[in-house]
């Protein structure tokens, strides 16, 4: 593991003092905050560095020149808000906020872990405005602010960054139309116009044109500027400035990845064969060492021309990580390997990406059938509605996002697309808690219950790679309804042993652990890994726990329901997912329709509250999730004593 | 009742044949077609006529001398397609489907009834391609159209319009750039550009500006042309069609209520003192017999002209619609007037709507607080987005849409929010089963269940008047929570009697008719009326149903259950929502899990299936949720056989 070190914010306050040029010191602050970026991402693990250093020179000005925010307070009413509409560049956000002497460098160094920064804006990190990371709200939050403040008689203007991919999504152009009537005139919308979006060029993925005359058919003052020169940057958002007559727009031209040269767009797409690969995710170890001495170098040169000291480093104390395990199956592979295979024979399939094709392991598909590939862009309401056009005109269109986007953002798109009774496959990626580092904006929580109420849906989620496959080619061969896969995105933390000959049987699961004292239903990799370390540990108590792999999460045959519940005297479901809307509210149903509860207990361990972020271990603990928590639970539960 | 005929099919058979001069048969074809919208529309009762007359004369000229679908058949592989993408135009879409012996006339006169034609189109209906009615799907669903029949080598096609109130949806911009950079070329938009939204100016609602560069930027073609002249649309239309290198659209010029004089903008507006009457709901016998009469004299002024013969109409049967009840109760005014009357005692409270004030019953509070109204326009996502923005900064946002709309479209923005730990109250307008004239598009019976799963949400359902005005001061004044207040949007089938001195306690209903053979959980006037008709029927069978009015829809005090619940030895619940994800839900997992099921039996009985549409009587039935059925099924369902 390579060294990690931190700037503290001592070395920040002696440029402060020492540095006169005005734009020196900016660019010297700067490049100090992508060094403890940079560091902080490789401690976390992951994390968004291309565009935190594309957007780290603008941040760096609105905090240190244009905004009064550090003088007046982060809480005075006056104020000036920035945040960040597409919330993933917060790590450099968060640098700057430690240099400012707002989170301290412990804080800075716990990112994406329970106790410190969650890897997307959240409300509760001192500086932070508002909750971003599901990108296209900006705008509209900022319009909030905006009008809070005037209707309170309160000052201070409103500074919100959008990516350039971002402005795929539908809501920018919402807010743009209504900031214009409304008269938002103290917003100023900032585009990183870093040219890339999650691996790609944003013109490969979508329709650029004249991102001037876009914005400004809309109503808004445009400005232009070169996002990394401190000088271009103070007059372009002077004239922004001198113009109140309507909101205004500055398009800051930028690099993604700039300031570490093999993370800079153009070279790294070139290094990358057409891919960048800097936007999400830590750097190995030499990446890192190499970026963060290429900073280092570069500000130490520059001190040293001012006849400065250089800078000063402290070393952070490694991470201790524990995890209950990963292995190498990721069930997504499984999927996107089906997928090719099932359309070689059906010319019929065609699939959809919302810009997320490598996450989704679509790329295969992409290679071998690009005429049936459609890259839509960052805007998910219009790919499930092109999905419905395709379906009506005779297609299987197979839909892939997040399912925190897909299942919500395009809910009522799905809906619309339901009502046709076309067919559709819907695959939901990284559904569910874990990972939890990216937070609330990225985490599933709500999926099942989103989809559950609308009819003519199989939700399905498989165990591990060999039901993913099973599943699959049922989703898209077998049935005859919508169908939603869910899948989680991580390495499967064990590999599950299904029943020698398990086949998809609508409504059927599998059980993976036998016992009589009680059974447990789970479904996916996560839940079904810590539902058998729940079996695993009850077992050395004498407490016999059954164990039910349930990939059916909206669908219940009552006969094997009936057998598999057998003489347990209670029943439970554990989820990663909400406790309403899920597998635990159908099996409640279903049990309590058929008469099926008579003396036994029921409980539904789920999702409760918002989802935590942090590393998996600490997250699933945090929500009584883990596999000794559910021991527990089940063995000492108050609700269920009686089954004791 | 006013007497209402249509002009059969035979009468444009005979201008076909005997009107030579093309311009001149499609202006008297046009009229025709609007002649048989209004009488369809006066017979239902309700329907959308202002903009089914500004689009006919556009639409006639698609289907008549643009597109290839009528030579070679509606479900033929080459055709051209055209759909409207507001979809509340239908009615004129129906009567140019009529004209062309495409629809019998007794399906065109059974508009907004079960076994008629939809209030907003559906696949159903021969010649209908896509489902409409929630705003801003059309051009995703053209692409979709269009890459199929690329993909399948098949000619063809695709227009569709769209409103142009409608261009304040995001979606429309993303399908916007995705079109273009896929060169999705055969897609011709037309904006039927009349100038009015549901009852205001588009230019009061939201920014205008010039459409032709705002959809140039996006890299389409456009032209411009008068959209009731057919020799410009005719030209406007080659123009485009020339241009094949990039989408086209064309931007159409047209007067909404064009035909009727009394109808037309902009003297309309001016006769509504700035509100346009015509945008939804069937006209009264006067005015219905006026503008009948205008439109009939003027075709038959043209046709004496040309030496024909008058027009002929043939009368068609009065309906005979049953109905179970009405009152002039409304819950949403009583919301109205709450809101209005708290709002005088705290300033904190600000309101945001999406172009449905009146339906919103908002307009009293528009009226006296100005400044704290916000009118967002179509757009619900940047309008929830918004009242984030204005929560963070302490004020209490009131956002208000339709259920459908506001619980599906904006649900991630909703639950964004939620993550920020702020309070904001939604307002579901228009939930539920009823009315279900206007279709799957308007009909929410999903709301609960896309709330349900999201953190720090009380959702209620008034069952009358008062209870609305209790619940609307609690949400307002009394919660600490977020809020979803669920209304009808129509009259309240009966008055609802609550007990004396009933108040908001969280999780606590009312007992509105004793028995004690089985409870009846039910909400909202109108399934509480079908509950109380089901017990009023069973009691004349010796059957004690206790029939629960539950406002709380997703909490359930444990010890009230409890208690309610009593010695019954049955268990229902009745939902105008679906059975997945509602009151049902909640009810058998809190039963499960409180052992309250032991030895009764339980049911829920919601809406089964895509909703159906039509008069409220049939409607219901269809989905066995009126009184008559509801006792029926308590009395003889197979699985409460035990209960009896």
């Amino acid at each position: 593991m390579a060294e990690i070190k931190i700037i503290p914010v001592e070395e920040f306050r002696r440029l402060q003092e020492s540095v006169d040029d005005k734009h020196e010191r900016l660019g010297l602050i700067a490049d100090m905050c992508r060094a403890n970026a940079l560091a902080s991402v490789k401690r976390a693990g992951s994390g968004h560095l291309g565009s935190s250093f594309s957007s780290l020179d603008i941040v760096t000005y609105l905090y240190y020149c244009e905004m009064n925010t550090v003088k007046l307070g982060m809480d005075h009413p006056d104020r000036d808000i920035y945040f960040s509409s597409k919330g993933h560049d917060v790590p450099g956000q968060y640098a700057i906020l430690h240099s400012l002497g707002v989170l301290s460098g412990d804080k800075l160094m716990r990112l994406r872990r329970i106790d410190g920064n969650c890897g997307h804006p959240d409300i509760g990190t001192p500086g932070i405005e508002a909750n971003t990371g599901s990108l296209g709200m900006g705008i509209s939050k900022a319009k909030g602010f905006s009008i809070a403040k005037r209707l309170q008689g309160r000052g201070g203007d409103i500074y919100v960054l959008t990516g350039d991919g971002e402005l795929q999504e539908g809501q920018i152009y919402e807010s743009l139309l209504s900031a214009a009537h409304q008269n938002i005139n103290n917003i100023r919308m900032i585009i990183d116009h870093n040219k890339v979006q999650t691996d790609k060029l944003v013109s490969e993925i979508s329709y650029l044109g004249s991102l001037e005359e876009r914005i400004s058919s809309f109503g808004w003052n445009v400005e232009r500027c070169d996002g990394h020169d401190f000088k271009s940057l103070e007059k372009a958002l002077a004239r922004l400035n001198a113009s109140t007559d309507k909101p205004g727009c500055l398009i800051a031209d930028t690099i993604k990845g700039r300031g570490v040269s093999f993370m800079e767009h153009p070279q790294s797409l070139k290094e990358g064969d057409g891919l960048y690969r800097w936007h999400s995710g830590a750097p190995d170890d030499e990446s890192f060492s190499a970026g963060y001495e290429e900073i280092v170098r570069r500000v130490n040169g520059r001190l040293a021309a001012l006849g400065l000291e250089p800078v000063r480093a402290l070393p952070v104390e490694p991470e201790n990580k524990s995890s209950s395990g990963v292995t190498r199956e990721y069930v997504a592979n499984a999927f996107g390997e089906t997928l090719v295979e099932v359309a070689r024979k059906r010319e019929d399939i065609v699939v959809l990406d919302a810009d997320l094709a490598a996450d989704c392991r679509l790329r295969g598909f992409e290679k071998e059938f690009p005429q049936r590939f459609i890259e839509n862009g960052i805007a998910e309401q219009d790919m499930v509605s092109t999905a419905g056009g395709l379906a009506l005109q005779g297609m299987l269109p197979v839909v892939n996002s997040f399912a925190a986007f897909l299942a919500s953002r395009a809910n009522e798109q799905i809906y619309n697309n339901a009502c046709e009774r076309s067919r559709i496959v819907y695959v939901c990626h990284y559904s569910g808690l874990i990972p939890a580092g990216p937070g609330q904006s990225h985490q599933s929580v709500r999926d099942i219950s989103l989809i559950a109420a609308t009819p003519g849906f199989v939700v399905v989620q498989p165990c591990n790679a060999v039901e993913a496959r099973i599943l699959t080619e049922y989703c898209l061969n077998q049935s005859k309804e919508n169908c939603v896969i869910r899948l989680i995105i991580g390495p499967s933390p064990r590999e599950i042993s299904l029943p020698s000959g398990y086949r998809a049987e609508l409504g059927k699961g599998a059980v993976l652990a036998d016992g009589g004292d009680a059974v447990l239903f789970a479904y996916g990799p996560v839940m079904l890994h810590e539902a058998l370390l729940a079996q695993e540990i009850l077992e050395s108590e004498s407490f016999r726990l059954r164990v039910v792999n349930m990939p059916w999460l909206n669908r219940i045959d009552n006969e094997w329901l009936r057998d598999v519940v057998g003489d347990c005297s209670a029943v439970y479901a554990v989820e990663d997912h909400a406790p309403q809307g899920g597998l635990g509210d159908r099996l409640a149903r279903d049990l309590a329709e058929s008469s099926m509860l008579a003396g036994r207990n029921f409980d539904v361990f789920g999702v409760e509250g918002l989802p935590a972020w942090g590393v998996p271990a600490e997250v699933l603990r945090h929500h009584g999730l883990d596999g000794e928590s559910l021991a527990k639970k089940i063995l000492n539960g108050p609700k269920n004593s009686a089954a004791l």
